[in-house]
């Protein structure tokens, strides 16, 4: 045990080595620790450094370890990298990739480069490359790769061992190998750990799990996930529309479009980007946040508007200035929270026309709760702090009404969006802010203007 | 392909026809449909239906599907099912489970009839059970099975084939043998990739992959978790203190943490657990919420008080009133997106002492750049709007004032709360909320009462 935490503790202060010797410009050292580096550590080094720094890094490491790091990045540096790269070098790091990470690359090139890159390669990788890229960046086409080792039905298991020990190793995660007919088409497959429990002497076609269903070129990459998570798989065969075998998706890639795929709805309700880099430079950083920006000043300015309306008795009453963000925000807040269980309910294929109104009521339910609660709370503060019974039923009221309206806006919100395919995690907070705060404000101030003027 | 759209079509209305059948009071109907479900989409229709729905679905379930259905459950489900099973049933249910599964079942009982659930279970169950609950909820050995296949150094490739072939069939997601000495300490392993090509007259101790480390039982999972994306494994050895093999964790287990954690942030964000039930009660689910309520409703009051401190001005120029909720708002929003990216960041271990400076410069340069732009065009609006540059100058100043604070309290926030061992996403927004609504009310208010009284 004292081993790998040691292990992970050697990692991070390896790490710290190499940035020390960065930032005081000893380069030979540096090159020569990177060179010590596994890929993986190489690619968070250049993931955690500004832009300057990675430009610097890239420089330091071994060129033959260039494709090795670049498998390892994510997307949006490793298009920042790819483009300071000249096309024969790329061409050079990308011989040998797996088919996923070479049409991974590919697609991150400017065209003039992309055609450079291509006429660079050799046949072959340049024909897989120009397959790879025929399919969908997020299908199953997208993320699957070629390696796969296929079996005729009518050969003996005897054979098929035979033919593995000449072949010597098999491709990373093999855990099947696939039976096709004359026509490629997929008709079964075999489990390795089949193939060491059966009799030898037995034909493929009576071992193999027949009927078993390829994954569709075209399916989405989320679609994909979701089957590998239920059914547990470690690598599964991907098929075209005639049933040919293209090629085979494993877990490690699947691993990493769940991961993202979970953490996309965080990102975009703050208007982020799924592949952000922190470590971008300022004016393009700048430039993404300034749109969430804008969308949001607009709920500002609209919240504002609404108040103005109200101009008259904020005038008379500079107590009603100070308390009218109180009844918005707890409205935005409750909202969130029953926006996001939605978000992630509909993630996990948990909202089905049968239980909707049973969760709007719910949600009101909570809502009509929360209201009772806080606006007796919020009225005796308010009663006690400003000697005013009146403004304290105002605001209980306004609380009431607002806590009801997040929580019906929390539900109905997303699923409006949903069905008009605009995705929820990005557009509902700012909709449902712009709810919570217009019916806030109008419920505080329009009750005071009924009641006080 | 069509297949298999069609496939996922069929599941969703089968689903969709047992919900009918349940909601027709034809139960007789609904028990045939569940029969034919497989046990992952009965776990998907419980954690989709409302507490009485899911009472009447588990039964209506067979008594043998009760263990591969639990184990697919979500915690907070399969919690409020146990509670309501019999100890001699759930006794029954957990035959057979695998140790992990059977541990966190066990692991949600009230200790009473957790008792009586270990003497209704078989010797062997309950010697697992009780070793499996001897571990860590969240560390190796609580996500680890015992079914592992252990193989002598000094015997030939050709016994252990031959062995394998005795034994009939492997254990789930097998897809390496690991090597003990005469101690059953660790000292290797053999893929069965591997086992598949080599030549069978060779010793395991020739043909292993020596020097291994194992994972140690006590190492937390999100740690296993990045282990496993980092090497891309299909599973690995878990190991104790002295380096003895206890058991393996797979690769689907450990998808479930790698979802959940990315999930955690999100959901912390709004104030939410991690295993939060959207189906849950509406009293036990207006009790979590309260608290987040509450917490909140303290930052709205400090804001409303921060106001007050300015009631004077505010009682000269409703105006100041209307617009009093642009300036915190938009803090807010910027403030979210800079915390947002640097608890991703945190999480994918982006965050070291060498970048946070930089970072931290960054994120203030960000905010003077939105701040000279929204300001310039606040300013704009506002004195179009209301004919009063003046009051377009203060809050343009108010504006760049509090985009730098959000900028800056959105990297500091985090990393100090971090420090303390405080979840960032838990805490991370109220306290930067607190941050950009005062700065934003003082700024503005302040500025506004230097200027104009």
């Amino acid at each position: 045990m004292q081993a790998d935490v040691a292990e992970k503790e050697i990692a991070e202060q390896r790490l710290q080595e190499v940035n020390d010797a960065l930032a005081r410009g000893m380069f030979v050292q540096a090159r020569r620790q990177l060179h010590n580096l596994p890929a993986w550590d190489v690619a968070l080094l250049l993931e955690s450094s500004p832009p300057k720094a990675r430009a610097i890094i890239w420089q330091l490491v071994d060129a033959d370890e260039h494709g090795d790091i670049l498998e390892e990045l994510n997307e949006e540096v490793q298009k920042s990298i790819i483009r300071q790269m000249a096309p024969e070098k790329l061409a050079a790091a990308t011989e040998g990739m797996d088919t996923d990470d070479l049409a991974y690359v590919l697609r991150g090139l400017p065209d003039p480069v992309y055609q450079e890159v291509l006429k660079s390669m050799d046949e072959q990788d340049r024909q897989r490359a120009e397959m790879a890229l025929s399919y969908e960046e997020e299908s199953a086409g997208g993320i699957m790769n070629t390696d796969t080792i296929t079996l005729r039905p009518d050969v003996s298991i005897d054979v098929v061992l035979r033919y593995l020990r000449l072949k010597g190793e098999l491709p990373e995660a093999t855990d099947k190998l696939y039976v096709v007919n004359r026509e490629d088409k997929f008709i079964g497959e075999i489990a390795l750990s089949r193939l060491l429990t059966v009799d030898p002497a037995g034909l493929v076609k009576d071992v193999m799990t027949p009927d078993v269903q390829g994954i569709p070129v075209d399916m989405d990459e989320t679609e994909v996930a979701k089957l590998f998570e239920r059914q547990d798989w470690v690598s599964a065969p991907v098929v075209d529309a005639d049933n040919r075998l293209l090629g085979r998706i494993t877990i490690d890639d699947v691993v990493d479009i769940i991961r993202e795929d979970a953490q996309h709805s965080m990102l975009s309700m703050a208007g982020l980007e799924d592949d952000e880099d922190t470590f971008a430079p300022v004016l393009k950083s700048t430039r993404r946040r300034t749109v969430w920006l804008a969308v949001n000043l607009v709920t500002a300015l609209l919240a504002a508007f609404v108040s103005s309306l109200f101009e008259d008795i904020l005038a008379q009453m500079a107590i009603l200035a100070i308390l009218n963000t109180i009844v918005p925000s707890m409205g935005g807040i409750a909202g969130s929270q029953t926006l996001t269980l939605v978000i992630r309910a509909m993630a996990l294929g948990h909202i089905t026309s049968s239980n909707t109104r049973w969760l709007i009521g719910k949600e009101l339910a909570i809502g009509a709760l929360n209201g009772v609660i806080w606006a007796v709370l919020i009225a005796a503060v308010v009663a006690l702090w400003k000697q005013d019974l009146m403004i304290g039923f105002i605001i209980a009221f306004a609380m009431m009404a607002n806590l009801l309206a997040a929580g019906l806006a929390g539900v109905t919100v997303p699923l409006i969006l949903k069905r008009f395919d605009i995705d929820p995690a990005l557009a509902g907070g700012v909709i449902l802010t712009t709810v919570t705060d217009v019916v806030g404000i109008f419920a505080f101030l329009g009750t005071a203007t009924l009641m006080l003027s």
